[in-house]
C-alpha cells in the first residue's frame, strides 16, 4: 500500500503539495470547499503571499489613524512591514519599513508621530517623503538620491487606505473607486475619529476567516449581530412561509424607506456585486436595519449621538462593503466599522477591526465605548472559534471538500476570485 | 571539504533525508540502533504516519471509556482526529472527526456524551451511526445519504479498542485476536471501570518511547517497578551466579505455581512471541510476581480489594501483552494498566495510560488512587527523562548507531517489525 | 505577473533558496551587505553549520572554567553537544556528548565535575580520557576498545579553548597561535578565575551578531563603552577637524605610551590584521584607553585591584583580539572579557560572555561584580536590540543590500572570510 491510499490530504500533504500547487489550483472543483492543502500547506501560503497579497490592492488602515503630518502606522503583511505616513502635504505615503543601509527595521512601533525617520542602528535619516537626508562617514562618491526609502503603491479611497506591494499595481482600482467613492463620501471617513482598534489573533488560514465573513449560514451563532438585521439570511424567496410573511413584508418596506432616504440625500442607491468578475472584486449593498433601524444598539437604536460627516438621517441603514481579498466595512449613520484580515502563517491570521465616529464625538459623552463595539467584538469572537475549528478540521486527513449550500454564494465568489488570481499567475 | 566530512547525520540531515528515506530503510544494519534521521527527520516522521500509523491496527482506547450509547472519546493520531462512539446497539463505532460540509471539527472535547453529533459551524447533524440527519438550505438535488461521516476501521478486542486508518486494513488482526482473546476474557475489561487516564507528553520520537518500553536493561532506574518482579531481566542463564541461585529458584517455582493457577481456571497458559514475524506483531507473557505475588503494592500485595471479572485467585501474575506498533498492557488480578503511544511531531509523542478496575470498585473504599497508580506514574516519569535524553542525544551529529546488548532482543524485534513495514511500503 | 515581480527575497525566499545557496554565494557583491536569505533561510543556516561551524576552529570556552581534573563544561553548537573535560594529566579533552550505545546524551548539565562519565540510560561508563570502561550484558565478542567516546579536535591557546568538529581540522591554527600566544602569555588566562559567565539570547542570525561586533559606526549607542576609548571610531584622518585635534593628539600620545610600557615588559607591540587573508582569520590590536587609561571604570580606572598574571602596569591598554568566525576578546591589566557567538537557529543565536580575573581576586574585596561587568552587560544588551531590529528588517521582502560606509571595513572583512569559506566548500 502506498501513502496515497490514505485519506486525501494526508499527514504529509505539505510534501506532496510542494510540487503540486499548480495542480491543486487547476483541479479545483466549483461548488464545494477547497482541498485541505489550500488551508494547511506552507507552499500554498507562500503562493498566497506572492500572488494575492503581493500583487493585489489590500486594505490596511483607516486614513483617520494618521490625521496629522508625521503621523504614521506600520502594517505587517506576511514578512513585509510597511510604513504609512502622512506627509507634509497631508497625503498618505507608503514605504518599506527597512533601512537602505544594512536593513534595520526603521519604525518598530505600531503607530506614532515623527519629524524625520531615523534608523536606530547607524542614524541614517529620511524625510517623511522617503528621501535620504543624512548618512555619516560616506565617501564623496556616495549619492544620497540613490538611497530613498522604497515606496509602495498606496490609495486613499474616501478615508480607506489600500496598498499594493507589486511593482505594477492592478489598473482597475481607480475604476472601482469611482463607483464606490460617491457611496462613501457622505460619511467623511478621512476626517473621522478613531474610537478604538482591536487586533484579534485567529487560529486559522486567512481564507477561512474571509469565507466565514462571506456567509450568514452560520448566523444563528451571532445573537448580538442578527438582532440588527432582518433574520432572513438563510432564506430564499421560496422559503418564505406564511409564518415568515409579516417579517418579510416589514423587510421589504424598510428597504424601500431606506432607498427613499438616500434618494432625498441625492445619493446613489444602487447596489453593486462584482465579487469575482474583476481583479478589484467588491460588493456594495445598502441594508435596511430592523427595530429603530438606526444602528447596532440592541433595539436598533444609535450607539453614538453624533452622526458621521454630512449624514442627516439616523435611519440610514448599513452600507455594507466587501472587498477582495481581505476586507469588509459597515458604515452606519452614527459610526463605521472597518475590518482587515492579514495572514501571519499558514494556520494563523490577524483580524484588525477599527471603529470610527464623528471627529467631535467624545467618549463617555456622545458614545460609550463598550456599547459602540459590543456587537462586533462579540461577533468577531464567535467567528474566531468557528474559524479555529475549521482550521483544525481541515488539517485532519479525514477531511474531504463538501458542497456549498444555496446561501453560500458569496463564499464561492471569494474562492472563484482567489483561484482566478492563482490561475493568472500560473499562466 | 564537503558537508559529508562532518559526522554522520549532521545538522542538515533533514535536507539530505528528503530524497533518502528509502535508502535509510534499505541500509539499516541489524543488531544496532537506527540511524539518527529515523528519530529526527520530518520526512521519516511523515513516512511513519503514512506507513505505520496510517496503515496498521493501532490501540487507541479502552472500551470502558465509553460504556453507554452516545458516550464518545476523540483520539488524535498525527493530524488525524477520530471519534470513538458507542452506538445504540452498544457497538463501538469510529468516524473521522470532521464535518462533511466545510470541514469543521465536530467534537472538540477529549470525551463526553451526545444524542446526535451536531457540527458547531452550520448545524449539520449526524446520528451516532454516522448518518447525516439534517442540513439546512440545501437544493432539492442534495442527497443526505452521500454525506455520512467517513468511518474508520475499528475492533473491540475483549475491551481493547483498535483502529486502522487505511482504506484496507491488515487482515491478520482477527487471527491474532483469536489467540489473545481467551487470555483476556477472564478480566472482562469491556465491563471494567476507568479509575483514571493520564496523558504524559514525551520529548522524544514515538519509536524511542517504544524502544524504551521493550527492554529492562535500564530497569535499575525503576526501583518502584522492579520490586514487583523477579530482578533477573538483565541476566542470561549463564549469568546466574551461586549468589543469584536462590532467587532464580524462587522465580522458577513462582512460574510453575502461576501456570497451575491458570490451568485450574481452565485458562490457556502458553506464552506467545510474534513480535516481528507477522504484521499484527505481538507478545503475550504470563509473568509471576515476587513477594505476595499478587499485584503492584510494594510488598507484592493487592492495590484493589475487588478482583477483575471472573478472576478468582489474587496470585494471578501479570499478563503482559506487547503489541506493535504502539501499545502494551499489564493485566493483574485486581487491576489492569493499558498504554498507548501516539506521535505528535518528529521529536514529541504522547503516552496515554489508563488504569482499569472492577466496575463496582469504589475509590477510597476498594482502592486508593495514588496507591493504584504509583508504580506506573513513577516508571513512566523515569522513562520520560531517559527518552528525552536519547532524543536530544540522537539529534547530535556526533551520534553513531551502537550495538544492542544480549537483553535488548525485543527492541530489535520492534525495529525489525518497523523496518519491515517501511520496506513493504517501498516495494 | 510572477512572484519574481515582488521585491527581492520575497516571502518564499526559503523556497527559492533551496536550490540556490550556491548561486547566492557566487553572486555576492563586495562593498555591500549580504542578500536577505543569508540571514533568513534554513538552507543557508544549515550550510553555515556544515561549512563554517562544522569545518573551522571555533572558540567555545575559557580553560579557567574547568580548572581541575574531572571538571567539565558542555557546549552546544547547532545540534552538536560537546563535552570539554580536564583529564587526569590536566589537559583539556573534547568529546561528542553522546553515548556509543543507543545515543543518550551523557552529560545534560552545562558544567560540573565527574570521576567517570556514566550514561544515565544503561550505565555505560567512560573515563575522562573517553575510553569505555564498563558495559553490562555484552557478548564475549564485544570489544570495549571499539566504543570509546568520539573525540573532537581541541586546542588550548593560552587559556582560550577552541574546537574543530571536522574530521580534518584546518592546519594553520598553530601558525596563528604562534603569533597570538606571546601577546596573551602575560595575562595567564589558563590560571585565571571565572568571575561570571552570562548567556545572552540574540534574536538574530549569528552573522548579524558578528557584523555588529565588527564596527563602531553605531557606537553612539554605547555610552558606557565609548567613555573608555578615544571616540574616534567613525573618523578617518581627514575627518580630524581643528575641534578634534586636541583629542586626536591625546590619542596618539596614549598610543605611544602604551607601546613603551609593553616594550618595557619585553612584550610584542605589533598589531596584526589577517581577518580575511587566511582560514584562521584574526585581528590583534593594542588599544590605548582614555582617562586613567587602565580599565573600564567610568573614569578609565581599574575594576579589579589585582592585576592579571605577570602584568605589572595597570595602564596596559586593551589587547583586543577578533577571531573568525565567532569570537572576540578584550584583555586589560585587571580583567579579561571573552565572547563567543553560537548559532541556535536561522534567526537566533547565543552570545556567551565570560569575565576573568586574577585567581586570588575575591568578589566584594578585590572587585565588585556589577562594576566589573557593567560596561559589557550594557553594551551587549544595546547590541542585542540592534541585532534584533536588523534580523526583522532583513526578513522584510522590502530589504535590499546597502553600501558599507568607510568605517565598516572589518564588517566587510568578516563577510569576505565567510563567503570565501562557502566558496571553498562549493569548489
Amino acid at each position: 500500500m502506498t501513502a496515497h491510499t490514505v485519506a486525501p490530504g494526508g499527514p504529509h500533504q505539505a510534501r506532496e503539495v510542494r510540487e503540486d500547487v499548480d495542480d491543486l489550483v487547476r483541479r479545483r472543483v466549483p461548488g464545494q470547499s477547497l482541498e485541505a492543502p489550500f488551508y494547511t500547506s506552507q507552499e500554498v501560503y507562500e503562493r498566497d503571499l506572492d500572488v494575492v497579497f503581493g500583487q493585489n490592492w489590500i486594505f490596511v488602515a483607516a486614513a483617520a489613524e494618521i490625521p496629522e503630518p508625521g503621523d504614521f502606522v506600520t502594517v505587517e503583511v506576511g514578512a513585509w512591514s510597511v510604513i504609512l505616513v502622512r506627509d507634509d502635504d497631508e497625503q498618505v505615503q507608503a514605504f518599506h519599513n527597512v533601512c537602505r543601509h544594512r536593513g534595520s527595521r526603521l519604525l518598530p512601533e505600531r503607530q506614532g508621530s515623527v519629524g524625520n525617520i531615523v534608523c536606530p542602528y547607524h542614524r541614517w535619516t529620511y524625510g517623511v517623503d522617503g528621501k535620504l537626508m543624512f548618512a555619516e562617514s560616506q565617501p564623496p562618491t556616495f549619492d544620497k538620491s540613490c538611497f530613498s526609502l522604497r515606496s509602495v503603491h498606496v490609495r486613499n479611497l474616501a478615508g480607506l487606505v489600500f496598498i499594493c506591494l507589486a511593482q505594477d499595481a492592478p489598473e482597475d482600482f481607480d475604476a472601482v473607486a469611482e463607483v464606490i467613492e460617491p457611496h462613501l463620501r457622505p460619511y467623511e471617513l478621512d476626517k473621522a475619529k478613531v474610537a478604538v482598534t482591536y487586533d484579534l489573533p485567529e487560529a486559522g488560514n486567512w481564507k477561512l476567516v474571509m469565507e466565514n465573513n462571506r456567509e450568514c449560514y452560520h448566523c444563528d451563532g451571532h445573537p448580538e449581530l442578527i438582532t440588527a438585521y432582518f433574520p432572513l439570511f438563510a432564506y430564499e424567496a421560496e422559503d418564505i412561509t406564511p409564518r415568515l410573511k409579516p417579517l418579510y413584508d416589514r423587510y421589504v418596506k424598510a428597504g424601500d424607506a431606506l432607498a427613499k432616504v438616500r434618494a432625498d440625500h441625492g445619493l446613489p442607491v444602487r447596489d453593486h456585486r462584482e465579487l469575482d468578475t474583476r481583479q478589484v472584486g467588491f460588493q456594495l449593498s445598502h441594508l435596511p436595519l430592523d427595530g429603530e433601524g438606526k444602528s447596532f444598539a440592541p433595539n436598533g437604536g444609535a450607539v453614538c449621538s453624533k452622526l458621521l460627516g454630512s449624514v442627516k438621517d439616523a435611519a440610514f441603514g448599513d452600507l455594507s462593503l466587501h472587498m477582495q481579498p481581505n476586507s469588509w466595512f459597515h458604515l452606519l449613520s452614527d459610526h463605521a466599522v472597518v475590518f482587515s484580515v492579514l495572514p501571519t502563517s499558514t494556520g494563523t491570521s490577524t483580524l484588525r477591526t477599527t471603529w470610527l465616529v464623528h471627529p467631535d464625538a467624545v467618549e463617555g459623552v456622545d458614545y460609550d465605548l463598550d456599547a459602540l463595539t459590543m456587537v462586533w467584538r462579540a461577533t468577531n469572537d464567535q467567528d474566531r472559534a468557528l474559524v479555529a475549528g475549521t482550521q483544525v478540521g481541515c488539517t485532519n486527513p479525514g477531511y474531504v471538500p463538501g458542497p456549498y449550500s444555496m446561501v453560500e454564494d458569496d463564499v464561492e465568489a471569494f474562492v472563484n476570485w482567489y483561484v482566478t488570481r492563482l490561475r493568472e499567475a500560473i499562466a
